[in-house]
């Protein structure tokens, strides 16, 4: 398989084993989208209005931590491009130690923790990973723990 | 105070305690707006293409778990009113136990857990508490715990 073969490639439960690692690709987020999202949906101060926010403890605007879920969520997708998607089970230990601000550019390293074949829906196998998102300072602005369903192979052959 | 008083007053840690229960407005979600959040944050087949997701198990297109936080967090926000917001310290067990589809009304509960006064910021408090966001059969489709930082009232007075 060529490289480019490899890039696109679709991932399988199968394709992956505890211990591995995922470098996503960048996401610059801007002021607007920070304003923007807040809006819709964390319409408090400091996401929302930059002279204001100057005046609470975060001296200036900051995103919403649900914004940084969101983008890590986008990031993640992208890279891990599993077969027919990954559904989300449920999130633990979700954490926001350091600010998004306006121009960062953020990145997730997923680690995969573990992995079982479902038992409800054996078609599927359940993988357990940690996502951590930093800055382009290599500050951690988000860690999260995760379980989501992802598809086999069947007996072999890659499903279409 | 009047009822008008009540409605729009901004909430302090101290007007808080264990147990109290709030429940917000509701927020109907569009096909369309399933989709555009998808398209930005979570581009899975199920979120993405009505035809597409008819083929998954979800038989039908249904909205990604970070938009269903997200609403949840604007249900939340406009509820309880925090002077100056609420600052997110994290989140953990947040679950999906039904899917989010086109036209689901969604309302959240907020329940009061604890209340402890911050050591490291002591102007603040740190309020724990359960959000369990419900459709419009009043079917589970969100579930979380949540610690946030809300500003105290100094020596009694309101700060503004």
């Amino acid at each position: 398989m060529n490289v480019r073969g490899l890039a696109m490639k679709q991932r399988y439960f199968e394709d992956l084993k505890a211990g591995d690692r995922f470098n996503s690709g960048t996401y610059t987020v801007t002021e607007e989208q920070i304003v923007s999202f807040a809006r819709e949906f964390d319409p408090q101060p400091f996401h929302l209005d930059a002279a204001v926010a100057r005046q609470t403890m975060f001296e200036g605007i900051i995103g919403s931590g649900w914004h940084t879920a969101a983008i890590t969520m986008r990031l993640f997708v992208q890279t891990l491009n599993f077969a027919e998607g990954a559904i989300g089970l449920g999130v633990d230990e979700l954490r926001w130690p350091n600010a998004v601000r306006p121009g960062d550019r953020l990145q997730v390293e997923t680690e995969i923790v573990d992995l079982r074949v479902s038992r409800s829906k054996p078609s599927h196998g359940v993988v357990r990973l940690r996502n951590v998102t930093t800055n382009q300072r290599n500050e951690i602005v988000q860690t999260m723990a995760a379980s989501a369903l992802v598809l086999r192979r069947i007996d072999g052959i890659t499903r279409r």
